[in-house]
């Protein structure tokens, strides 16, 4: 099932609000990490899966892209993205990837960021990337970190009597699998899978690990959020870059 | 610093107490899983670094392999691992892998048990070991995982009342580096890294990743050894399969 919670109205707009403060987990800790990781763009053709707002698409379009798509599942999504950015080169379409009629070997970097812990057959999205990219083409994404997505239930940490956290919890492992969250609304779907299932679907798909940041932030990141301190303490993201060989 | 607990002979006399068990952790869970992931050995020239007792090094000649060197640093190991088993192409030194002359490219499989998380200096220890692999070649070893080495103290997991486990504590994942843990005796000093650590270590010195394992165990084993059932809340090792490029 393909969840489209960024079309669930409530929970866009909340989305929208916390995005448009400078200060969250996103502008702070995973983009910065996310975008060191980028290749040199220049003439290059880029998918960007679940595109959102269409930021990350435009940008890729100012380091020099030759053609980006944006994709997404959410009407709310691309027609913002269609507001915001607006570019010969680039374009912005409502659909699934597994929807999407790629042909195979064309596209040079697959990006996608913070999405694919919503997708349920993390196989096929996968070796679909892989048919699509072409010989030495990158895909780079983000994904909340398998350690975080474990769990069931809210309890992620302990904290004591005054609040102070403890520690983190981490539970139900290896039991991969539907989890559902609340985040801005109820019932929020995600997919749990471990860090070996994530890491050999890309190489069974002839994706080869280039790099694997479990980010933290900077010192300058902290001031400015003070929360992302407990990044040293259990990383809440996992960037992983592959090559198709 | 080179550690060798296994000459301390109150901790040597425990493990060998619990080597002797049939059912332990190594035997119904680490060990299928990593003897699953070795290659064909047939007129292979294998390495296995913290040999210990040896019986790995005697597997790989009995799997045709054409020499195996088994290397510790402990001389309780050697010792022991000498009068267990005796063939004309298997031989066992006394010596830290740091240590060793080895000539480059010529080792087809470098093979480790629960021997990596004792040492220091992991960025040297993968250098060499890139450099004495032929093209080619495989690296196989399993680690303790970084989800439990991460943890200072002993606090691993919360319990109730009843003792009924809660769930696992994960804390510090970030600060890598020493740990004292009580295992046997007091003060055993291990390192944690991170699995983007461990990972990337390989990757910066030619080594590709092939297969990543956080080994769960089987019905029969959980039979054989209860406790076992909580590998399938939190993984206790990490098993990586490399090959020299």
């Amino acid at each position: 099932m393909k969840q489209n919670i960024y079309d669930d109205n409530k929970f866009f707009q909340q989305y929208e609000a916390i995005r448009a403060r400078e200060n969250n987990y996103n502008n702070l800790l995973e983009q910065p990490n996310f975008l060191m990781q980028i290749p040199n763009l220049k003439d290059k053709v880029v998918l960007d899966i679940g595109c959102g707002m269409g930021d990350f698409a435009a940008y890729c379009i100012h380091q020099g892209a030759k053609h980006v798509t944006g994709i997404d599942i959410s009407s709310n999504m691309i027609t913002t993205a269609k507001k915001r950015h607006i570019h010969e080169n680039l374009s912005f379409k409502k659909i699934a990837l597994e929807d999407m009629n790629a042909p195979n070997g064309l596209i040079d970097f697959v990006s996608s960021s913070l999405v694919f812990h919503y997708i349920a057959d993390f196989q096929l999205l996968i070796k679909k990337i892989s048919s699509i990219l072409c010989d030495g083409g990158m895909l780079l994404f983000s994904i909340e970190h398998p350690i975080v997505t474990a769990n069931k239930g809210d309890i992620g940490w302990v904290a004591d009597q005054e609040e102070k956290l403890l520690h983190f919890a981490v539970d139900h492992y290896q039991d991969e699998g539907l989890r559902t969250q609340n985040w801005l609304v109820d019932n929020v779907m995600m997919y749990h899978r471990t860090v070996s299932t994530i890491l050999n679907t890309l190489i069974e798909n002839g994706l080869q690990i280039e790099k694997i940041i479990e980010p933290t932030p900077t010192n300058e990141a902290v001031q400015k959020l003070p929360s992302l301190h407990k990044e040293f303490r259990r990383p809440s993201f996992l960037i992983v870059r592959a090559k198709k060989i």
